[in-house]
């Protein structure tokens, strides 16, 4: 057999590549990685079950508590946040259990529908996409469908720039439910804006290293409280590659994972606490504070209205409504291509009416600025008044 | 509330970095990164979103796909090896479905467990560690055992330094049961050994960017037949974050993906291929093919006994036995701490009575030398003779 023949399938023709400008880019994760960061990666490989990675994974795992402001273990896997989600209901329920889901958005809808397809019985407690969960609305839902064995909840909704007041909600599923599990996901707002995972009580708290954390993607990290700990034993929803007691045991004799870690996005989150550290967590919290509030005054002063115009509007994310007349997509090119700003659409029902200004992770006042300079300059240009 | 108040978990103290010294990596992956595909890491992040990742994405699949050699797409997921093994199982099979494993070691024992975790009914066709699957046995047992819908197989077990005929198997099986899902491990061999996806007729091959792709952990590559999409309609076991069918319709629609991809490591993949396309397929399995051979002969010729000497020994990993009165762990901390070679040990049984070499991926003669030195110098001063 000739080497032609054994090679049925040729060697592909690809286009030729065409280089990236230097962007500003402004979506809701993967998020700017800084130059250290990114070069942090380019050290080189080492074994995932020697000494060297480790004493990365001990540091790492201590710091990731910190921020998340919890003694339990925070464990890692290669994964994106949707995994986070899933490793959350794997872990913690069995086929027919109850859960609520208290869903704003997109990736709420996105919990639930991973609840509903591991045969969980889920019933959705929906607000409006743009509103945050009302609380007292919450409180009466939650009375009438007693009994549940968990509540999901988002922290910050990424697909409309909204953040739950997670603390006043995880108070209320807990006065009414006291041993209900309570999951929350914090994937765009952990490290960016406070959550104090141990202190409110929550039970599994998920986050990625390609949002508040400054990383590239590739690590999703959870958090399980005791009370968690407790039902992942008796959970019988199948599992094996999210679960987390095989994790915990090798974590515990040897600061190792079950399977191959991402290395090189460990190298990156590494340095990426170490300037966390140096920032200061309150410090991190406050410019994210700054920063979705001059994102938000800039796109009133400019006469543009947003998807979330109230207290609940998003430190990590804005979404802002598209004006008539404009084509969100044509839009969304020329500010990528002219000026080299990359703002996120719409997601479902949302696509072509929004867009997303990503603020959270690594980013300066300034280039939130240049951004949305770029923004008033082209919708100015379009004829939009405001 | 003072600051102090609000963090009751205090911020971790952290022991001092040593740094690493360059080293000789010779474990069975993560596999050594070459320096340009190290540093495509450190490109600037990107929107997954955009058109800059989905060039990338449709770059890197179409030549996956040569060296898949199979015209079905092949799917990525931020995931490890054995993230695919789960992924496989997902994605094929009902709950009670009859399968039967092959397994010749570590890894394909886990493939049993995943499917075991998962409702599967599974018959087990086992082979003493360090042997290959006899055709002609798993010929006689597979006949006892129909009707079966899948049969799970390694290409190569990296526990073991083996290398199972996939070829004569699958061709086997598909005679024996022509509608079987076939499923191949793939993860330390595809690349470095042959496999032709299509022409061999397998249903599922997956493998992951740490091993014979020169790229760092953090993707899993998975590639389905058209025999195991039309089952993937039907299978009913739980998945989401696996799932193929939601990854099919965002890479058909836009080279994007369900949820946030490795970009940084699909930087670096995008460059490793280009390289292994420079190198040639044919000549990276004759690379292999001598390294395989380079290292048993040096191991032989000092005296050592390969836990794999036959024909099907494995031209990615080599798993040695350690000699009498060594002490492995301690052999391999010393090449390690002193000489800078890093070898791996043994798994389960096998723990402590073997050490593997790794020869996957990047690497030159000359580095496999350099290793094989450095093991005879520390065995000799051990007062090992041969």
């Amino acid at each position: 057999m000739t080497i032609q023949e054994q090679n049925a399938i040729p060697i592909p023709q690809v286009e030729a590549r065409v280089p990236v400008p230097a962007q500003n880019l402004r979506v809701p994760g993967p998020t700017t990685v800084p130059e250290q960061i990114q070069a942090a990666q380019a050290a080189p490989m080492i074994n995932h079950r020697g000494p060297e990675f480790s004493a990365i994974a001990k540091r790492v795992t201590a710091r990731l508590q910190y921020f998340y402001q919890t003694e339990s273990l925070v464990m890692t896997y290669p994964a994106s946040g949707t995994g986070g989600q899933e490793c959350a209901i794997v872990n913690l329920f069995s086929p027919g259990d109850h859960v609520v889901s208290i869903t704003i958005g997109s990736f709420g809808d996105r919990l639930a529908k991973i609840a509903v397809a591991y045969g969980l019985q889920v019933t959705r407690i929906e607000f409006p996409w743009g509103q945050a969960a009302d609380p007292a609305a919450v409180e009466a839902r939650l009375s009438e469908l007693a009994p549940y064995r968990g509540v999901l909840i988002t922290h910050n909704e990424t697909s409309t720039g909204v953040t739950n007041d997670i603390r006043t909600l995880a108070t209320l599923v807990r006065n009414l439910s006291p041993d209900a599990l309570i999951v929350v996901d914090a994937v765009s707002s952990l490290s960016c804006i406070p959550l104090d995972m141990d202190s409110w009580d929550l039970d599994v708290v998920f986050t990625g290293s390609q949002k508040g954390w400054m990383s590239p993607p590739g690590i999703m990290m959870i958090a399980a409280s005791p009370r968690a700990w407790e039902a992942n034993k008796t959970a019988r929803l199948p599992r094996f590659y999210f679960d987390w007691e095989m994790t915990r045991k090798m974590l515990a004799a040897k600061w190792q994972h079950p399977s191959t870690p991402a290395v090189s996005i460990f190298y990156a989150l590494d340095v990426a606490l170490d300037m966390m550290l140096e920032e200061g967590r309150e410090a991190i919290f406050e410019r994210h504070a700054q920063a979705g509030s001059y994102v938000r005054e800039r796109a009133k002063g400019m006469g543009l209205q947003l998807l979330a115009d109230h207290p609940n509007a998003s430190n990590t994310v804005t979404a802002i409504k598209t004006p008539d007349g404009i084509d969100t997509k044509a839009l969304l090119k020329q500010l990528r291509e002219q000026d080299h700003v990359v703002f996120a659409g719409g997601q479902g029902p949302l696509e072509g009416k929004i867009f997303r200004v990503g603020h959270l992770g690594y980013f300066t006042l300034s280039e939130l600025e240049q951004a949305m300079d770029a923004l008033e300059k082209r919708l100015r240009e379009a004829g939009f008044q405001g």
